[in-house]
C-alpha cells in the first residue's frame, strides 16, 4: 500500500500511546437497531481523554519526536479538538506546546488548552493569518508543527481506533467515519483493509461542507469554501495525503443534511445516554437514510467525539 | 435485621431478574475526582433498561407474581420511570399492565409505557384521583398492584443495583444515592450492610424535598408537602417500609439546593459525556458540598436515570 502507514506501524502506534489514551467502549442500543434493521455498534470515542478520537493522533506524533525535538516542544493551529489532544500530549510527554487560535475560537477551547498547559498565540480568525502566525511561532521557538490530519504519524494515531474495533472479535460488514480532513477515516480505511479486507468502509459527510464526496466522485481533491454545517468538527477540507488514502481504499463516501444530523443526534442522546459532539451523529444520520444497504448487518461507527456547548444543543 | 429482605434473597433477585436487566457499567472521571478529593465510581444506571435503576424493582415484582395473578396482570399509578419500567417487565413477561396517569404527565413518558404495551388510564393530576382511579382498575381487572417503591419486592429489586457494585471487587468506603421514596436508598443500605458492615450508606435530597432528612433527624415519618426541586425523580415523600430501612440502616442523609444540582448535573455532562437526569446528579452535588467527608475515600455514585427531557437542560 505504497508509503502508507503499515499495519506493523499502527500496532507500533497502538502501543506506543497505550499511556495518554483509553480503550473506549463500543456500545449499542436495541432500540437503535431495531430502528436501523441492523446490527450497529458505536465506538465511545467520545469517552477518550481530551473527549475526542484526536488524543490518538496527537499523542503518537508526540511520543515519535526525537530527543533534539522534544526539547523544542510542538506547535499547530487549530480552535478544536486537535488543539486540546497536543496540549495534553505535550504536557504527558512533558514538552511545551504551542496552539495558534482565532481570536474568535470559544473561550471553552482555550480554557481546555489552557488547563493541559499549552501556550495560546492568538490570530485573526482567517487562515492566513493562521499560518503565517504559526510560522512565525516555529521559527522563533524550534517546535515541530504537528498538523491536526494530514500527516503520517496522526494518522497512525487515529487508525489505532479501528485496531481495537477489530480486536474486539465483531466480524464488521461495514465501518462508518465522520469525514472532515480525513485523518480518522484515512485512518480507518487502512486499519481494515489490512485486517479484514471485504469490510466497507465508508465516509459520512455533512451536505454542507461535502468536499470529500466531491473529490471522492471527481477523483481529485477540491477543497470546500465557504462550509456551512452544525457538524463543526467536519468544516476542514479534506488533506491531501488523506484524499490519496481515502480514493484507493475507501468504498463510499455519503452526505446528509443538517436536519437528518440532529435528528440522529437526539436518538443518541435519548436511547443511547449518551453526550456526543454533532460531527458524531452524522455516521448514523448517513446509515438511516440508507437503510437498505446496510440492512441486517454488522455496522461499526465511530462516536468521534463528545466537546459540544451544552448550551445550545440543537433540541 | 427483623423481616427486611435478607442477603439471599436480594441475590435470589439478581438471579431472577437477569434476562430483564442490563449490568450496568461502573465509571470514573480522573477530573471529576480531582475536583472531589477522592475516588468516585459511577454505577450507571442510566445505562440500564427503560433507563434507569427502577427496571429492577418492577422486574422482580412481576417475576414473583404467581401463576395465578400473572393471568390478571400487573396495575401501578406512576408519572415516572416506574410506569415504564412496569410496562416493559410486564410485556418481557407476557403478562397485562395497566398504567394510570396523571393526564397532566409528559406526552414522552405516555409514548414509552405504549411502546412497552402498558394499558394507560388517565386521571386527574393529584394523589386522591391517582388512588381511586387504580383501586377502580384494580377492581375491574383483577390486576396486581405493585407499589413504585414501598414495597419490599420493590427493594429487593432495588438492592441488586449494590450487590452489583460489590461484586466489581471495589472496597468502597462510601456508597450515596439519591432519595425519594426511599427504595434505591433502602436497598442499597441492605446489600452494603450485609456484604461490608463498615462501609458508610449515605442518602442525598434535594433541598425542595427534604422529608427523608427530617424524618432521618426526627426519627419519624414526616410527609412532604408542596415539593419543589429540580430533582423531579425525587418529589415523592419517603415510604413507610422504606424509613424503616433507612432509620437503621442509612448513615446520614445530606440536603443540597438546586443550583448545586445543576452544577453537578453539568459537571458530569461535560466530563463523562452522558445524560443523566437530575436526580442522579444530587448524590455527586452533595460530596462536592461537604468534600471534607469523603477525602481520600472510595465513593460509590449510584446514576440512578437518563430520561430527561432534552429540550429542557438547565443549561
Amino acid at each position: 500500500m505504497q508509503n502508507f502507514p503499515s499495519l506493523e506501524e499502527i500496532k507500533a502506534a497502538h502501543q506506543r500511546i497505550q499511556p495518554f489514551i483509553h480503550r473506549t467502549p463500543i456500545l449499542s442500543s436495541e432500540a437503535i437497531n431495531q430502528i436501523g434493521g441492523c446490527e450497529i455498534f458505536f465506538k465511545c470515542e467520545n469517552f477518550q481523554k481530551v473527549g475526542a478520537f484526536k488524543a490518538r493522533g496527537a499523542a503518537n506524533a508526540v511520543v515519535k519526536l526525537t530527543e533534539e525535538q522534544r526539547e523544542n516542544g510542538v506547535a499547530t493551529h487549530s480552535s478544536g479538538n486537535h488543539a486540546a489532544a497536543l496540549a495534553r500530549a505535550a504536557s504527558v510527554a512533558g514538552i511545551k506546546s504551542y496552539i495558534v487560535m482565532p481570536s474568535s475560537a470559544p473561550e471553552i477551547k482555550k480554557k481546555a488548552v489552557e488547563s493541559y498547559g499549552g501556550e495560546i498565540i492568538e490570530c485573526e480568525p482567517n487562515l492566513l493569518a493562521r499560518e503565517t502566525t504559526l510560522n512565525a511561532v516555529v521559527e522563533k521557538t524550534g517546535a515541530t508543527f504537528i498538523p491536526p490530519y494530514d500527516y503520517f504519524d496522526v494518522v497512525e494515531g487515529q487508525a489505532t481506533c479501528a485496531l481495537e474495533m477489530w480486536d474486539e472479535g465483531i466480524s464488521f460488514d461495514t465501518i462508518i467515519t465522520p469525514v472532515g480532513g480525513g485523518g480518522l477515516l484515512g485512518g480507518t480505511a487502512l486499519a481494515t483493509k489490512y485486517l479484514s479486507p471485504n469490510a466497507k468502509v465508508i465516509g459520512a459527510e455533512p451536505k454542507g461542507a461535502d468536499d470529500a464526496y466531491r473529490s471522492f466522485h471527481a477523483k481529485e481533491l477540491i477543497p470546500m469554501k465557504a462550509p456551512n454545517t452544525i457538524a463543526d468538527g467536519l468544516l476542514t477540507s479534506l488533506g491531501k495525503l488523506n484524499f490519496d488514502i481515502i480514493i484507493n481504499y475507501v468504498d463510499d463516501i455519503l452526505t446528509i443534511n443538517d436536519e437528518e444530523i440532529i435528528e440522529a443526534m437526539r436518538l443518541i442522546y435519548e436511547r443511547m445516554k449518551i453526550v456526543i459532539e454533532p460531527s458524531c451523529a452524522v455516521p448514523l444520520a448517513a446509515l438511516l437514510k440508507n437503510k437498505e444497504h446496510f440492512k441486517g448487518q454488522k455496522v461499526g461507527i465511530i462516536l468521534s467525539g463528545g466537546n459540544v456547548d451544552l448550551g445550545k444543543l440543537p433540541f
